[in-house]
Parts: C-alpha cells; sequence; structure tokens
C-alpha cells in the first residue's frame, strides 16, 4: 500500500538531536550532543521512599485515571511556588500539568496556529520546539540572538511586516543551544513589542533554576499583566527527565482550549509521577535540593570552559555562560563546520551541528553546541581534546 | 487581549464524559459514568515490588530522557506476546510505546489526516477518538453498530461515495459504548472493504483481553498481510491507566512517521511506567493476572445485569455483554434520553447521555452507558435502583 500523510509531516524529518543521541548510544563514543541533566542530580532516595510510601498507604490515587488538567494538589503548589519565588501568575492565569515541557509547546501549536501561521523564534532555538512548530505546519521565522538576547529591531520589523504571527517563542535563560541569557531590558521590550502587535509570548524557561553565577533576571511572565505570556516549567532538569512532568502558567481563557486539547492527546500525565514531583516539592526541602544542583552544574561547566581554554584556543571560541547545560562553540569562518562535527564523529566525539538549531537549516552556520551535563570528567577531558586537535590540524 | 485559536480547536468542548467525571468527584453520587478500572484489579504489590528494586538497582534506567521509539525490552516483549498470543504484528510491522492509547488516536490523525479528510466511525463510538479527530478539523463519518458490528452495507457506501476517507476507526471487542463485538466474518468483510478502497483502519482493542463468556474473536490486525492495520493497545485497563502505557503496532512506514510526531508531541513517554509493564510482562505471570481481573469483572457484570434486570425491566432494555466494561442501556423511544439523564444526576446518579457517543450530537438518541467497573457492589445496587425507579415513573 501507498502511505499517504498529511500534509504537516510530509516533510518532517526525525530531530537531529534524537538522531544523534543514537550514535552516542555507541559505548566508544564520547557524547557532548544530549541535553540530559547528571544522573548525580536526581534526588533518587527521596524519588524511591515518596513512591514506596504511596504505593503502600494510597495506591489507588496513583494508578487509577485522573483529570487532564493534573493532580491537584501538585498544580496549587507549584501555582503557590511560583508566585512566591518568581511572581509568575495572576488572577487570570490557571495552570496545566503537561507531559515534559515539549507538551506545551504541542498544546499552544495545536490550539493558537493555523497551518501557515508564523511563529516568531530565536536563530538558533531548541530544535525540539522548532519540530513541534513545524509538525503543525506553521511557519517559522528566525530572529538573531545577539550576546544579551534577540535583537530587537528585528523582532519589531518581523512583527510590523508578517502577518499572521501567532506568538513569539522565546528562552530567556542559558538558552538552549547559545547558552545566552536574554537581559531585563530586552524583556520588557520584548513584553511591550508582544502587547503593541497582539501576539503572544511563549516563555519556555527550563534552565532557570540552573543559574550558578550572576543574578537571577525576572521572567517576562513576572510582568504580565495584560495576560498575553505563556510560561513553561519543567521537572525534567530539577528532578528527572524520565518521569516527564512538566507545567504552563497562561491565561485561564487559553488554558482551557490547551485543556481540551490534553484531553484529546494523552488525557493526563502519568499521575504517579506528578504525585513524586509534588510531595518531593512540599516534603522535602526544594529550593536546597535546587542549591546542589547549581553546585554541581557551576562545578562541571567551569571544568568544561577550562578544557576548552586549555585544548581548543584559539581555533575553537565559545560564549562564556552562567547557567543551563550548554556551550555554543564557533569556528572559524572558513572552517567547513558540518564536516567538522562529522569528522568529530568519525573520531568518537559526538556534537550538535549548529544549523540543526536554525529555522532553515540550509543556512550558513560556524557553531556546534556541547552538552557538559552528561559526560563524566573524564569523558569530557577526551572529548574536548579529540575536538581541540581537530580544530587545531583544520584551521591550519 | 482577545485570542484568537486555531479553526481547528475552535469549536472543540471539553469532552462530555470528562466533565460528567466532575459530577462523578461529589462523594454523595453513585457514579456509573466513568471508564475506570476497578481498583481491585490493579497488580498494587508488583508494581511496587518492581519500582522499588529499579529504583534500588539500577535508577538512572527509568529518571533519565530516553528514546521516543519507547524502552527497548517493552517494545520487544509486547512485540512478542502479541504475536504469539494473537498472531498481530508480520516483518513489515513495528511497535510504537505510546502515553495511552489516547496518544495512537492523536498521532495517527497528525500524521495522517489533513483538515476536512473523513474518518470513518463507528456510530456510536469512544467519545475521547472522537474528540480527538475532531481536534485535527477531520470530518467524522459515522456508521451504525449493529449488534455483531459496523453495517458492513453502510460502510461500503461511505467508502465508495465520500472523497479522502484516510482511515476507517474501529474498536471490535467490547465496544465502548455499544458493548458489540464485530462478529469475523465482519472483521473480514471490513479487512475486504479497507484494501479495496486503499483506506487504512485502526484497530482500538483496549477490552480485548477482558472476555468473560464466549470464544475469543481474531482480530482484524491478525489478518492483515498488506499493511492496512494500525493496532492500539494499552495497559491502562489490564495493569492501571494512571501509568498512561500503551502501544500501536502497524507498519514501519507508518511508524516512522509517527516516532517523529511522538518526538514532537511529548519526547517520550514515562519511562518508569514503562519499565514496570515490562517487568511485570516478563517477570509475573501476565495471563494469570489476566485470568483473574476476567474473573473480577465477570462478576461484576453478572451483579449489574441481575440488577438491571430486577430494578429496570421492562422500562430500560440493554444489550448483553461478554466482556468490557460498559452495558449500553435503551429507554422507550417516547423517552426524552438526556432529560432522563439530568433527571439520574439531581437524583445522584450519574450515567453518560448516548448522543455524547455520536458523530452529531443533535441526532436523536435514546440510550445511555453505564460503567460497572468503578462503582462498589453497594454502589451499583443503590445507582441501578434509583434508575429503575425514575425510569419507572418516567415510563408510565
Amino acid at each position: 500500500m501507498e502511505y499517504k500523510f498529511s500534509d504537516r509531516v510530509s516533510n518532517l524529518k526525525p530531530s537531529a538531536i534524537r538522531e544523534i543521541f543514537k550514535y552516542a548510544a555507541d559505548p566508544e563514543v564520547v557524547s557532548l550532543s544530549a541535553g540530559n541533566p547528571s544522573p548525580d542530580a536526581f534526588p533518587i532516595e527521596a524519588i524511591a521512599e515518596i513512591s514506596a510510601n504511596v504505593l503502600k498507604n494510597d495506591p489507588i490515587s496513583v494508578l487509577q485515571y485522573s483529570v487532564s488538567e493534573g493532580y491537584t494538589p501538585l498544580r496549587n503548589h507549584v501555582k503557590e511556588y511560583m508566585k512566591k519565588e518568581h511572581n509568575i501568575g495572576r488572577d487570570f492565569d490557571d495552570i496545566l500539568i503537561t507531559t515534559g515541557a515539549q507538551q506545551v509547546m504541542d498544546l499552544c501549536s495545536k490550539a493558537l496556529v493555523n497551518e501557515g501561521e508564523t511563529i516568531i523564534c530565536e536563530a538558533p532555538s531548541f530544535v525540539g520546539s522548532l519540530n513541534t512548530f513545524r509538525s503543525y505546519n506553521a511557519k517559522l521565522s528566525g530572529v538573531t540572538v545577539e550576546s544579551d538576547g534577540m535583537n530587537m529591531e528585528e523582532l519589531e520589523e518581523k512583527l510590523s511586516t508578517i502577518p499572521n504571527v501567532k506568538f513569539i517563542y522565546t528562552i530567556p535563560n542559558f538558552q538552549n543551544p547559545s547558552g545566552v541569557t536574554m537581559s531585563l531590558e530586552k524583556r520588557k521590550k520584548m513584553y511591550e513589542l508582544a502587547k503593541k502587535y497582539g501576539v503572544l509570548i511563549i516563555e519556555d524557561n527550563p534552565y532557570g533554576d540552573l543559574r550558578y553565577s550572576g543574578e537571577n533576571v525576572p521572567s517576562i511572565k513576572s510582568f504580565d499583566e495584560d495576560g498575553i505570556v505563556i510560561y513553561a516549567g519543567s521537572f525534567s532538569k530539577v528532578i528527572a527527565p524520565g518521569m516527564r512532568v512538566a507545567y504552563c502558567i497562561c491565561p485561564t481563557t487559553v488554558f482551557q482550549k490547551l485543556v481540551v486539547c490534553k484531553q484529546a492527546g494523552d488525557v493526563h500525565t502519568n499521575i504517579w509521577s506528578q504525585y513524586v514531583c509534588d510531595e518531593f516539592m512540599t516534603k522535602y526541602n526544594f529550593n536546597e535540593h535546587l542549591a546542589k544542583l547549581r553546585k554541581i552544574y557551576a562545578a562541571k561547566a567551569d571544568f568544561c570552559m577550562d578544557l576548552l581554554d586549555k585544548y581548543c584556543a584559539p581555533a575553537i571560541t565559545y560564549h562564556r555562560i552562567d547557567g543551563g547545560l550548554f556551550i555554543w562553540c564557533d569556528l572559524p569562518k572558513n572552517v567547513d563546520m558540518p564536516e567538522f562535527c562529522k569528522l568529530a564523529v568519525q573520531n568518537k566525539v559526538c556534537v550538535v551541528p549548529g544549523n540543526a538549531f536554525l529555522t532553515d537549516e540550509n543556512i550558513e552556520c560556524h557553531s556546534f553546541r556541547i552538552n557538559f551535563s552528561t559526560p563524566t570528567d573524564e569523558q569530557l577531558e577526551k572529548g574536548i581534546k579529540i575536538l581541540g586537535e581537530l580544530a587545531g590540524k583544520i584551521c591550519k
């Protein structure tokens, strides 16, 4: 039989990162390509304890069907926590628990974007989200990321000329892949522009809690008095990604449509894991746990940047980071980046070619992304040393 | 701000059942409206044991990110099991683990159906799936369900006259909501017609393992030598729905597109619960567990049908069932069914109005659905007695 797929998926390809993930499974390959949290970061004992207790004392509550909105105590606790710690959420907002933050992008695309309408995103941006947007046949329009976030002139230019822009997608903290954090000034400007042009903002903040240096910058959602920001948060980087628990804080009118789409998508998120997240947030010292994570990642990031200085300078330059899991590396303009990444894989090091993160993969790009949270220190040293040797040879 | 939603969701309403679910939360209300498995049916101790062991011995494997296709051992074991027990799956097929079988419907709609194209389904059919199809702006065309399944003349009439039919959606065993099982003859006919008209079949089989009387009927997928059947199976009714683990066995070409959509949807299904399902299938006696479930549900179903005979005859008639979780009840033609269901809620019994399961809710319908797996025996007796009293009054 000749299968006929829908227009929206006909041109979709598997995510470049997910594909690279498969090479990375080869134990001989040093993978600097994943986005996995460090295994040291999982609160394993607490998870085991919470799980054992609930399965002993109230198993039905975590094994039976539940409501699409999410586990009510978790919704209430996250709402309180985000209000108190980050001034996120107003009376007009509500909170939906999702199966990973990827599902926030999926539900928002489905509920808000007709085929052919435009989503403005950072260039580069997280390929997982870009692929979700593509899977609804949305047009993507990328705005250059500078060292303090999106170029605001370019953003306004696009907002004022492109019809049917449905939302702006941004990762304001330690952006994946660039590592860049948007300045407060630009956050305010983005909010103003969105309001002016009647466009929503999706603020995706998986790494916000992983700041290890510098001052916290208020989230865009914290200014939101007009109901124009959809905020996505996640437990993937701060508890464990295998559980697939994330959330979305957004205006109730939007929330209601997202709930209907969620019912139609997977009915509800795994309730057992929602329960674990809730208990961990409320009965354990969540903020202390976050402090521990920041310590783990700060050490890893510093170690990684030192290695880049030691082995890869001057051929490879990079942007110093204050948080998150990724470092964006630049090759000299005369070096063929995809060729370099291929060579790296042949030499048993996996990185992600920068063009994977662009709205158009064919645009010339001289950067690649490395992740330092998943590999061990030994793997990091081995991998970065090889990258440095290759760069040294190729850049002669 | 005035929010502008996409065309596909503008007219979507929350699922009638999910909404009724909320009334059902009132402890004074006897809910016969859910589709929840019996709490007695969950293998709680095994789940706790498996979970404790893996969190002790190999926690990272169930807490870290995983691949979109699903946990490899689970995929292999389900594949083997379904081949051996049900002759399902050929060399051209592959298996995807999904977040509930609802996600199979979501991914298939996304990958296969353009807006405005048609899905043929049973009338009545499972409202959750219908809403998923609606959420992609698919047209629904319902074929009358008879006591042995879809009317095949009507099906062929539709296949031969409606352009752009993308698939036929069927629940062949103990259909939700009608309780009907499709005859072998009709299964073969449906397969033949699908092949003749170049249309796929989605065979949704959440209740197949819950047969408590009569002979097993081979699944449509078991005849599939042409790669035209997408089979959806689920652990929701046989292990626990709160875990949201299901699967889809389908031709590899379709599988590959579904994987890409799954990456874009929720990256992967909760890996911890996938691991639990796998261990439970392989290290415990899965078939013995299924036999235990059948015993639980057979007793409940018999009890419920006896109550209907005792309290509701002759005003309410119903279709005797051989499996599954639902009984489809008919009111006399002169009774206003929605009015009856409202009256029932006012008298603290919740049932689902039959028109909720139709492609067009405005079509006249004299039936309602009751579920017997969730309520206790006491609740069943109380609820059905009230229904009988109301029917007695109203049908005078």
